[in-house]
């Protein structure tokens, strides 16, 4: 019998990563093609198609059931339709399912890069075995993602989860997005900088008062640390401290059982991860602070391409 | 034909509110019987069940198919048990719904008070026509519950919506739960009554001035503000803006579609629920504010005994 498998589709600004992935979560095999974003999205799609026709040619035995795509930008789920995103401007109101079911001959489910992602963790990485779960990426920006009842969950216009802008200070520092105190500006790239500009005065002897102000990144920071640098220590606990307000807003409001925190920053481990965890329940009603618990993704960059493909298996009802 | 009817039962610390209600959410009849929580649980539900036997038989030609009980206090609802309530202290783990079921004969579902005052909105009040919706009651303490994707939510152990525990500074005034900066702490009746006493020393001529201030209640400062007082106004209009940065929170995690403002606060009207849905919508992403609107309640001290028979039609498939 052939084995079935589901492609998962990742479409950044730059790359498209392509996988053939299995039920269990197990990635086949994948590869990654330039997105070429100011050509038409018909042609990526096309190419993608390809792809995943040499994919189940390579693997061989196996049966394409259906695809999912984790795209940059906001989408409509139902309609499989790229509204817009950001790093890929002349791509606006694009059928992306319907584009990509027309090449392939088999379903195609289209969501949000950070909803897949957490999709992933979900079905098989640290949200394995719990229902409500909510995937934090810490990076440029704050990404959120949420499962609540052991379905993906995604809002009245498929917009929700933008854990990012959840503010906990409405007069704090400013955001990206205009308004003030969200837990992006403060545990973002941005945020995260600001904090250690902000400590270099009191803490002139610090490694990082030696670097170039306009080049330290967070994972300079990350560095500093690890060689026990007092300011840098201090910087990631109280990077830690504001994410674990922003959490305890959606633990109170959502009973959620998990909490996973992954990207880039969250590198840092238990630095960021334990005083966000102490502040989180420390902020939650008794009963909501022990049923939730706080843990690293375990996915890493295919978070995308697992869940894009679990998305195309729960919705085929393959699962 | 004999109509089918739903009893819906609202147990609080003084009185128990039991009716008969259509699947379309018109109360046939209702009355209260005492509470009497100093006795054993069993006898409340053994008068509550000769209540609505008394009740069925009043109505005559009406068939009950089942009964939902709305309980102050923490719940379980899988099981129908209650843990435990503040205002009912000898009360703990108490199988309401087998105990209720075992004297009526029809299935019992229980869940707690401010999440069947949700349903009875977002089935039969403000929330009619939506899938996202948040119930938000302004009172001494400031209650929430949601119903998301059309299904009453509670998350994972029954115990989400706590929509006035989550925070907007978290550096802010002190709440009764605790912790620093919550909801409640700034427009729960506390908070609105500290807004006063910090604004009199400036507004000396304030109508409220000239009161007790131990004995001010919200309902003085909604009078005060009828007469154009101007601390008056400026404090409701602030509760407003307080309660919007909540809600904004509300609305970019879970792209709430409707939040609907309750309870005997909330009677102040435009003078809160304007500047709430003004700061709502301005601190919310773009996409995400454009598609939330915020209305008051429709069905008042009702919602309850509604919500909890809708909850028994719910879940016994027969809407």
């Amino acid at each position: 019998m052939k084995q079935t498998v589901f492609a998962g589709v990742d479409v950044g600004g730059t790359f498209v990563k392509i996988g053939l992935v299995t039920k269990e979560g197990k990635i086949l095999n994948q590869t990654q093609i330039p997105t070429q974003a100011e050509r038409p999205a018909a042609e990526m799609l096309k190419r993608t198609a390809q792809t995943i026709r040499e994919l189940v040619g390579q693997q061989g035995d196996c049966e394409l059931e259906g695809t999912g795509i984790g795209t940059a930008g906001s989408v409509n789920v139902e309609k499989g339709i790229l509204y817009e995103a950001p790093n890929m401007q002349k791509w606006k109101n694009q059928p992306f399912g319907e584009m990509l079911s027309g090449e392939l001959d088999v379903p195609v489910v289209v969501d949000n890069d950070a909803n897949v992602a957490a999709w992933g963790e979900y079905a098989y990485g640290a949200g394995q075995g719990t229902k409500y779960m909510l995937l934090v990426t810490l990076g440029t920006g704050v990404g959120g993602g949420l499962v609540l009842d052991g379905r993906p969950y995604r809002g009245a216009v498929d917009a929700g989860g933008e854990f990012g802008h959840t503010l906990i200070d409405y007069n704090g520092w400013m955001c990206s997005c205009g308004c003030k105190g969200c837990v992006e500006a403060y545990v973002g790239t941005k945020g995260i900088l600001r904090q250690v500009q902000e400590g270099l005065q009191a803490n002139p002897d610090s490694i990082l008062s030696k670097m170039d102000p306009d080049k330290i990144m967070p994972v300079d920071v990350s560095h500093a640390a690890d060689q026990g640098d007092k300011l840098a220590l201090h910087v990631l606990k109280q990077t830690g401290i504001y994410l674990g307000y922003g959490l305890a807003n959606a633990v109170n409001l959502l009973n959620i059982q998990r909490v996973v925190v992954g990207g880039g920053v969250a590198k840092a481990g238990d630095r960021i991860l334990k005083p966000a965890l102490e502040t989180m329940k420390a902020n939650s009603l008794r009963v909501l602070a022990e049923a939730a618990d706080l843990v690293p993704a375990k996915l890493g960059n295919s978070a995308g391409l697992v869940g894009a493909a679990w998305l195309a298996a729960f919705e085929s009802g393959k699962l």
